[in-house]
């Protein structure tokens, strides 16, 4: 195809034809330019061992270390230049290298191909990834686990259907996103143990004849052992998938939590007030705090979900070992990284700054006969009605409020009486949003001594 | 909270705390600018139209007309400084203006608000990218149909399952393709027509009570009506949605044609060869010709799919009218555009620059007894025998000629006779795979003239 | 493998070794006995063109014609017994009409394979399902518009990020909606005029060299036209894949809506209020309505995304033509429509009955100085000032009304004047909701008359 | 709403109106009665704990028992009538309670609520399915340990982008897919671990007054601990996202298998013949054998992602506690488990039944020159070239041996001497496939001890 029919068939940014667009679907030094310093860690580590097993001499080993370290300088001053004809961050750098150092630079791919290159350079990166979403997850616990301590006692509603159903503190509601959080950072975990095996010396597919130590170049690296199986190690991106299944249920998380902010900061609720950093006004309505960090938040679970489907999608039906396929695991991973980063910064910062108004939560407490349960529980309690049927006299009582447009501890005891007998004095007691927190002892439930004693054992794993 | 705090407490990148992440996550500068040129050309049809209707001056008018002028300019030659802390492409364009013309600049925003200008700027970005894969398309049809032309006659094995099924010709095998690609192309006919409604006009969410002349902007820029509803104005992105799902059901086009390629071009089915510029070679192995460009083409439609449901997940539950959340709808449509785009365009290159190895097609469509059915079409249609009688007897034939190790066209005539005595020299003639493939003449079939007809008809089309 | 060793390796349900798990992931009929009237009425047709064309005999014809409709009737009055080892509808059919009228029934068998059948009858479900789609979200509609015209005056808050932004009437919300709902089955019919061709005698996938008429047949199955090329016929699913995107967009619309109806029905927002047969109650808080169906609505959208993406990656890499792998397109289609259909009738029920409690509405219309953009655009209008400056002045005025605690309408005229000395008694005229409603009458505004006339438009269009 | 206008608004199946509706949307008895084993055996707990700790009496206590057993079993022996009226599981158990025991069944309510009965009972489900899972991995990982026993020494082409690139043995290829389902079982340990947390006692959302002991019900269910925070409690769905996670990772990992068993079954590869069990054939090509089961496994991951995708999206952005939205996690997860239990069952079937075709394996490895990079590492062993040097000495060699239409073997010494002088007789021996494999030692390499090695440690795993 010559260039002027080219130009006819493909116009605009593909003009100049088929190679144009070949450089642009198959060069990936755009974005994976990001992996610079896992991959002359990985290439330092690789010729460090080529030497002390004798594969390479000391002399070699040598210039090449001196040779990557320059190139490290040089990308990180922002001095080094990427050509999208070298097509990958491997080839850019193994390219400057001759340049820098002449012949024993070919050296450094004895036993080595680019497969288990990336798949150890993208590996390591996102390793580092994890640790800083551990991190970033334990600030987030933090930053719960404070202000549950401070509203240990602040009474608000706890919604079923986003209706009023039994009061609640609102410290209680922190500890529970502090669970939520907290199986995040298990999980998170629990792949950093999995992912802790290094892939350098798989070579294309089958391993090498070289006398190589997979061991040595693994504990340079930081990982407890090399892989097993050179073909699955070329071939296998689950690191990747598991962190984006991590990501999409953490994102979930957060996508509740900041719908929770956006409804309580309305007008209509007003349990909470977002501080100005988190918030953007309006130049003519000055009471207005739009929630934009926490709507953003809420929408960057789609963002995360959707990386995930898409690396799910690519991986589906991949023959063994390397497909060029693989190469779309990075953009997705980096973003869904990114974006999980900052979702959990903002959030983190949106919980420290926000200002909790306990008038207008435990007012919505006490609306909407949320104490009825506990009338219902003291029948059972000290009148021993079976549930059902002190749930039945509860409800004449509610009706009976309703009629009078009274709450329930306004009703007199004799029309208490009236509905069961054997209603005393003490059933007061109950039915203030107060008490009816304070009742609540059970393991896990929302009474402000529980949940200290929660926050002391949080506080204990962190 | 002070900076020391935040600094201990985010670290890294947001160690300046709050501010700093705000202005990550608010700010859509870094990728909206890519509507400047959409914003400036809705801004210069509002201008006049204000003008028209006598809201403002014409001298204002022709200051506001200059104004934008010099900031497209500044803007296309690199001149222009984008700042992060204006947030948008909006409020960067309107803050230049200011500083060029003064007090005019504030006339611009009379009637107007943002909710109304990035629906406007985003459509029209859309409508310009569907206009630009509806030519995409009709460029890889046209790559189809010229394939097509020159291979009406060469057969090929028609698979079910991978497997062998009956001989088809390649030409018949291009037109499948080209029906895929035409639906997606009247597919996104139609959401161009759908889409065609000028959102400018809706102010903030509830119209405006200046004397706009919302038929005069549509006009203006190339919409045949405004949009009906100020409401839905600023909260639909339908017309990214169904971008994004025709794109998502493209890319399953294209991954299919990808799959083909790749299985095709492996040495055990050759049936083709990739040009030069659409596969990557080995520096040690000559004949590999890995198609990398068909895999990639092949994983694409994972980051389209990935995008879909992104998009869909930030659009659930969001409640009327415009919330922040719809910020990510840009991204997500700007990502699948591109990568839309750039594999249709590799697709087309490596249609129209493949090589086809004929014998290698032929062969493999003669094995396997793939013309058992017309065998048993024969003995329906000569014999007078029922169709599943006819399979009893073909299925008898078949194994015969596996016992012998030979075709079916190779068996004696009085072998044939012994498993039916209707049988007769005529027999033969069906038993080729060019007498198979010519005998398909039912509308739709693999015939060679009737694959010349849809040629004929497709041409037609575009 | 024996059955003992199979017994151990598998154990529970695939006790029975390698049969019964094939059976279990093979057979079709548990789910494709949906297809059974498609299936039937597709062979009716093409008996018939056989003998039309002569391929078969009128008196075959007849035999097989009886057959069927005994066939029908027999599942109809639940008489028949489905085969798991027949696997499939089709297979089960002919078997029996094999024992019903014998060797007649094979000679149906002419010129098809299970490969078009298959895409014939699933093609009639989904067209069928499409039909039903598009009369309920006219109902849907219908009751929207019903909503809208008893509303068309009602003031409620316009929010943008759930905030109080203008006042807007409850009609022109309802009127979002009908717009949404109106996309929705624009999108529909454009489908259902894209699957209107008739897959009937693509045969394998290579078609035929029986003088079939499929002119014929598509026409006496109510299409248009038969489908262009055989190999497309059996390998697209198009029409399954653009069946599941509209459902996802307007399941994301009915998600929307689900929310609204869900904050609204809080006793803090207090908008409106559920009828009994739309919510669930509970036995001791009588005045708790919970939204359950509005959740259950809300949630339904992930059902149906998640349909679709997993067809989408079903269908992502498969070559053509046919592969079993296709199998799987119907229960999630099946899933999705049915999931669809209920939740349109679920929403179209609410909306009927839905008690909208104008008061609380109008109450919030009012609050948080929702006006302030009235009083901006009146001094742009009357007293010339350029927005931005307006809206500098309607700042300070609304501060000053938040410092006195009194809504703008309540500030003198000599304090606006301090700000503005344009300002005149006129102004008061655009401070109260019903005015600033009243005055948004732009193309596509909220002015009641206005929103009278889109009703009378769409109307028209139903 | 009458019954009337009902009929005409809604039709067919909603003909009776609104009721029917939200019967139809609301009740989940349909699907959850599949929970009524462990929703009994909650419920028993339960009863015994109040009763240890008497909060109603042992006589209580034994009515209860006696009721609940009763029920078990009539639901086992079908003998059960459920009731779509009675909404759900739990309802429809409670209700025949009350029928058998009278009103000792309402005490059985006492401190507990659907919301923690629901969350413990479909834990517990997944709990159990996740137990399957984790031996179905295992007989899975045993199928493959076996089969690559017997091909440790079966050399077959090692494949990147489906071209040959390396001789490896089929042991090897097998042990890859060993170490991908050992990664799914060891994240299906972790989840194990992180759900063994018993919900019951969190009651509606806020604990309970009641001085229960949830120690007690947790031992009695086979938890480790009780959950720590009622809200979270009642709105958690983690474990059924991190199931439905790990079913899809793992689903990817089914279809590549399901992909290459298609790929070498084809006649062109011809590496593997499935066995009749796990393929169909065609009555008239008896040499056919369609891989049905494994295409139907390769599409069954589009079937497990959705069901992701779909709670993903139920999940995100929910308020706290509960909400009815989450009654949509059921069927997902229940159908992604039957789904992932047919998938393992097929493909250890088909992987044991396999038949491996060693000799088309074995001439496919020695194509294509798939021993160069043999040639090359022998040239930086024995003759001291850098890598990059001996890379394109090998280069030319095979191009010499394209041009005569030989393999490298067959190329004589002094032309191998022509390209590089230091070559000797030596070469020859890493010229075969089977040297090429033996040579690859290196940890994690295809040598066949190497996977012997492999073979033995993984069968101390199991």
């Amino acid at each position: 195809m010559n260039g002027k029919s080219s130009n006819k068939m493909w116009g605009g940014r593909f003009a100049s034809g088929p190679d144009a667009i070949m450089e642009d679907i198959n060069a990936s030094i755009d974005f994976d330019r990001k992996l610079y310093a896992e991959d002359i860690r990985g290439s330092l580590a690789h010729a460090d061992m080529l030497a002390t097993t004798g594969i390479i001499s000391s002399d070699d080993r040598d210039k090449i270390v001196q040779g990557l370290n320059t190139i490290m300088s040089e990308i990180e001053s922002g001095g080094f230049e990427f050509s999208r004809r070298l097509e990958d961050i491997h080839m850019n750098i193994e390219a400057r290298l001759s340049d820098l150092i002449g012949p024993a630079a070919g050296r450094l791919h004895t036993a080595r191909s680019r497969n288990d290159q990336v798949a150890l350079d993208f590996r390591m990166w996102v390793r580092a990834e994890i640790e800083k979403t551990q991190t970033a997850l334990t600030n987030l616990i933090g930053a719960f686990l404070n202000r549950a301590e401070e509203h240990a006692d602040t009474v608000m509603p706890g919604f079923t259907h986003l209706q009023t159903a039994q009061p609640v503190t609102f410290g209680h509601h922190c500890m529970a996103y502090v669970e939520m959080f907290g199986r995040d950072r298990s999980r998170v975990r629990d792949a950093l143990a999995r992912l802790d095996e290094c892939p350098l010396g798989a070579a294309a597919l089958a391993g090498t004849g070289f006398p190589i130590d997979r061991h040595n170049t693994a504990g340079a690296l930081g990982f407890s052992a090399p892989t097993r199986n050179s073909i699955d190690t070329v071939s296998d991106r689950d690191f990747a998938l598991e962190f984006l299944s991590m990501a999409a249920i953490c994102g979930t998380h957060l996508s509740r939590l900041a719908e929770e902010i956006v409804i309580w900061s309305t007008p209509q609720f007003g349990f909470v007030r977002l501080s100005d950093a988190f918030s953007t006004g309006s130049s003519i309505m000055p009471q207005k705090k739009n929630p934009d960090a926490a709507e953003l938040v809420r929408a960057k679970t789609g963002r995360i979900s959707g990386a995930l489907i898409a690396l799910l999608t690519v991986m589906k039906g991949l023959p063994l070992a390397y497909s060029k396929d693989m190469q779309e695991d990075k953009e997705q991973v980096f973003d869904a990284a990114e974006t999980l980063e900052l979702a959990i910064a903002a959030m983190t910062g949106m919980i420290s700054d926000l200002k909790v108004l306990n008038d207008g939560m435990k007012a919505a407490a006490g609306s909407g006969y949320s104490t009825a349960t506990d009338l219902a529980d003291w029948l059972v309690r000290e009148a021993g009605l079976p549930f059902r049927e002190a749930h039945h006299v509860t409800g004449r009582a509610v009706a009976l409020a309703e009629e009078r447009g009274c709450d329930l501890a306004d009703l007199p005891l004799e029309d208490l009486r009236d509905l069961n007998p054997s209603v005393n004095e003490g059933v007061y007691s109950v039915l203030t949003v107060e008490a009816s927190v304070a009742s609540r002892t059970s393991f896990g439930g929302t009474a402000p001594d529980n949940v200290r004693e929660q926050i002391a054992w949080w506080r204990a794993q962190l």
